[in-house]
């Protein structure tokens, strides 16, 4: 599989709270290629002067950023999802540096790259979403990057990896993972596929007794954080949730046939 | 040799005029364990309240910035200067990319990174006191980056290395050249030894002939490419300079003599 266009990659950014920020990205965005930018209930406005001001020739990314209410919908149709993350949190899962994590978005035909709120990142709710993990690294004095940067430096990786691509030297820059993922043929799942099957799991889960309502989000977070993981594939997601209706079926015939017994 | 620390890294910035700019730099900057700003004719004021609040953990960086006169000034000691370039020129010589073009920077102990105004960059009188060029890869659509995302992306990359380099993998990243360069022990010439050699050519060339002031700088201007580009060492200098008083004595022993036999 070719790699795909730096247009399949959305840039999320989660309730961003600065409109000068948002502009610099719009901006930024432009400059290394990419055009779609998804303003998750944004705390500011970004038609402002300000947000204008600081695009300055990407006023009509800008003019095109989307916004949605909640990130899940920002999401719809991506099939891979990477996340960023400030600092370093004790997430049973790897952080992987932009220049490893970050490729395997030039891999689908719809991806998204995910930043949390200047000040207080992404919620351990909102990072269920993501199947990698991301982050700049930076020196431990000062940690803490501008978003308008840390966005700045993702874009300029991804872009760098296409001019690499281009120039035929993909081999260094990409994971024998990825590299794999682009010659494969099977399609992956999009996220809403994959989000259908935990609801189901959750579902039989908790009627199974596997779960119990006030426990059932931690368990179910390692459920997501293992199957994020592997990236399914439209096949493997229509077997999974085969066996849960198979399960499904098989209780409700025992169900009935306990009643009869009884 | 053994890679220096990024603490020798200066990043130079001529003639910036966005408080706000000068600000997100010196965050940046220490982002990514760099510590030495140095302003050349700042057209703005690095301590003001825009500037600071953009800093934000980072004022001490801002706080001990240098501001100087001339670039010159800002170079004096540094044995590598590299100048960021916003756009293609007709330079007679090759652009790098980041990757390639920065690591170079950690070889010596004193080295300069040089950004130009936001507006109109450099000069082709301030590009010739640099070694190498670098352009950091962007859309033609729109190819102008903002300073401060600039000197992010470049700062980002320096740090990059460091890590590499720490995990063993710096094979990957430095060219042939580069790692050269850090095995030998041979010091390079700093930029005032090597200015010093071009004004004593030039003086010679001038007073031989070979030059006339009216077409002397264009003609330097190659002389100093190719210098430059050869990263020459103190006793390579030595060495030419030695040559241009031998042939200055010759000169005027010559001299002396049309005297004297007139």
């Amino acid at each position: 599989m070719a790699v795909a266009a730096l247009a399949g990659v959305r840039i999320v950014l989660v309730e961003p709270a600065g409109a000068r920020n948002v502009g610099a990205i719009a901006r930024v965005m432009k400059n290394m290629g990419l055009s779609q930018l998804v303003l998750v209930n944004p705390q500011c406005d970004p038609q402002s002067a300000e947000a204008r001001q600081m695009a300055v020739h990407a006023a009509d990314l800008l003019q095109a950023a989307r916004q949605v209410a909640t990130l899940p919908e920002a999401l719809q149709d991506c099939q891979q999802v990477v996340a960023t993350m400030g600092r370093d949190r004790s997430l049973e899962t790897q952080l992987e540096s932009p220049r490893t994590g970050l490729p395997r978005l030039l891999t689908t035909a719809n991806s998204a790259l995910i930043f949390g709120r200047e000040d207080r990142g992404l919620s351990n709710e909102e990072l269920n979403y993501a199947q990698r993990f991301v982050r700049i690294p930076s020196s431990p004095a000062y940690a803490s990057l501008n978003l308008a940067q840390a966005v700045g430096i993702c874009c300029y990786e991804l872009y760098q990896t296409t001019q690499e691509v281009a120039q035929g030297s993909q081999a260094i820059r990409l994971s024998p993972e990825v590299t794999e993922m682009m010659l494969t043929s099977e399609p992956l799942a999009a996220f809403e596929a994959v989000e259908g099957y935990y609801q189901q799991l959750e579902a039989l889960l908790l009627e199974i007794g596997y779960l119990y309502p006030h426990t059932a989000s931690p368990r179910m977070e390692k459920f997501r954080r293992l199957f994020n993981r592997a990236n399914l594939s439209v096949t493997e997601v229509a077997m999974l949730r085969g066996i849960l209706s198979q399960m499904n079926w098989a209780l409700s015939a025992q169900s009935n046939r306990t009643v009869r017994d009884e």
